[in-house]
């Protein structure tokens, strides 16, 4: 360095040419990128590839400390990369066979906010799209009839009322599949009105994110393995992650996995609301794990109520979960009265034992997205 | 693209070879950004400069745009690469005015874990350390009789005893500081029985974290306002970021940022051990929102019981909040078991009017760090 560093100005303009050029080779990447899909749709080859993408965020974490670069920041640039990368090869269809069929896909529900994900995504895996809404005139039994494919995606309390209505219209060569995030009921009254295939799904994510590259959607064979495997194979083309199961154990694992956290989140934001300190009063002093809970309870409230009524209510396990929940609250509270240090590591120790392995993977990954939180605020 | 596209280990190697060209720019940029620091330095100017972050991320989103790349994510890497830069300014004390004096910093507790913090900090800036803890030779009042600065950074439970024993030794031109989670007795205990000048801080950080850039401490002055100022200066000049306020106000935040938000955790880990369905049964039916929660509670469950205990045990708002969120649990419940979708619903009204303008920050940081889980996960 200098004795005398160049003006700012100067240095500035400098790295504004820079990242220029960086961009450039950005979008020479991309272009390079959009051959790989190619060349992986005509051998028949997934998006994604482990080894590769395990490889190369080696060899560039290697490259950056070489450089004197902060070789984690420089991964997670590479992570960012990659991932746009395999969104660009799904959205050339990288991973749909060159001769798939063109199907005619109805969607019940599908101007709602989860039927217009589905109907993106079939959409571009090339299929065309009926759909029908409360305000289409094309009506469900209509759009059932001629269908190769009919998808029931409207609000849970009226999912079964929708199956029974046009469930009796799909064609027996068809496929009828749903999106309810239940799955006991919706299966059960599709295998009912319908001899036809029978898939349910549940996909676990909003119609809100960002990209479909590496969500989630779980699917529940009904009846026909061919459209099942065909829905499978669909899903898996716009890079979601695919979870089988059976309905009885997608229920069960929701208890926890949507009930417990719903309801502990409403909890939280109820309790927030109540306590009598202003929001604008706390925000000066936000911690990482803080503003992460804020993040995570504003989010949640500004969502549907309805739709988490449901799910809540609808769930068998409810009132097991909500009473667990209560009494963790007494026996926690009562340690922190009696200022019980002793029994309060007796139970940190428990509930580490019940994490086990998974906490390794845990504070990786918190440590990140606390960098992430800190590096926004 | 041609028709036949070339084959993939060819489009691959010219990948890695764009990706080399990206890593050299970046280290010209890091570079550049050693530049930057040195002007900032011999002219006094702040390592931060929010126009010129937000003219950057604008230009590069734009550009990003032009050249048909995903902007959000271009964007993101552009976040990284400022961040990393401001923490490149920093090691090289872009911050640190020419003429800083160079003082002795005794770091009672300086083996521990924010007390290690401490000593990077402090040593960054480029004063002389004196460490001492229980395995040292050098005893606290030896090093608090000599030292220009006394930090306190020792366990919750005997930082009272820590400050009446070294206090008495701090020379009256010297700073008495401490870095514990409460404020009130501490800053209380440390007026008492020295009549140097005296500071309360709390850094709102683990050890854990990557960087400091960014970090929040807040600073409660206590007596002397021209040490205050220099400790803000040394906590600025490494990134902190600083809240001034009261013991008072800063305990009476911690009852709800840390109090409440640690209880819940905790009463969220203590209840998904006792429902009898094992994590691993779980995991294959994550959602974003429950994988946070368990990256949260699993992380939270690693740390030190003896720490948090104290600082819940210790604040005298914990019985408050204890029970506001006992009464919240209630009530929800009570809601959920008679199936009222109309109290449920108006319950989302009312925490929806808490979090008031803070839910538009809290949607688009959710999702982004939404994003940040799926692509990690």
């Amino acid at each position: 360095m200098a004795d005398t560093p160049r003006p700012l100005p100067v240095v500035r303009a400098m790295i504004d040419a820079l990242d220029r050029d960086l961009l450039q080779i950005m979008a020479k990447r991309m272009a390079l990128v959009a051959e790989v899909a190619a060349y992986k749709r005509q051998h028949g080859l997934k998006i994604r590839d482990a080894s590769r993408e395990r490889e190369l965020l080696r060899d560039r974490h290697e490259h950056a400390k070489e450089l004197g670069l902060p070789s984690d920041e420089i991964e997670s640039i590479f992570r960012l990369l990659m991932r746009s990368s395999r969104d660009h090869q799904a959205a050339l269809r990288a991973e749909v066979p060159m001769d798939a069929a063109s199907y005619t896909i109805a969607i019940i529900g599908g101007h709602g906010r989860i039927g217009r994900v589905m109907a993106r995504l079939f959409g571009d895996l090339g299929h065309r799209l009926l759909l029908v809404d409360t305000d289409t005139t094309l009506r469900a039994e209509e759009a059932a009839a001629v269908a190769d494919v009919v998808v029931v995606s409207v609000p849970i309390d009226v999912t079964d009322t929708v199956i029974r209505a046009v469930g009796p219209h799909v064609r027996e060569d068809a496929l009828l599949m749903d999106v309810t995030s239940v799955k006991e009921a919706p299966l059960h009254a599709m295998l009912e009105v319908t001899s036809a295939s029978v898939v349910g799904t549940h996909p676990m994510f909003g119609p809100s994110v960002h990209t479909l590259q590496g969500q989630r959607v779980v699917i529940c064979r009904g009846r026909g393995d061919a459209w099942a495997d065909w829905v499978a194979q669909s899903f898996a083309a716009r890079g979601l992650v695919i979870t089988e199961t059976n309905a009885t154990q997608h229920d069960r694992a929701m208890s926890v996995v949507q009930v417990l956290t719903h309801f502990q989140t409403q909890v939280q934001g109820l309790t927030l609301s109540r306590l009598g300190l202003p929001l604008a009063e706390t925000l000066p002093f936000t911690s990482p794990a803080y503003l992460l809970e804020l993040y995570v309870a504003a989010r949640h409230f500004a969502q549907d109520p309805a739709l988490y009524g449901s799910i809540e209510m609808r769930n068998p396990r409810t009132a097991d979960v909500t009473s667990a929940f209560g009494q963790s609250v007494h026996d926690v509270a009562d340690i922190l009265a009696r200022g019980d240090q002793a029994a309060f590591s007796r139970l940190f120790e428990d509930v580490r034992l019940f994490f086990g392995d998974f906490t390794a993977e845990a504070l990786e990954q918190s440590s990140f997205l606390i960098d992430r939180i800190v590096e926004r605020a």
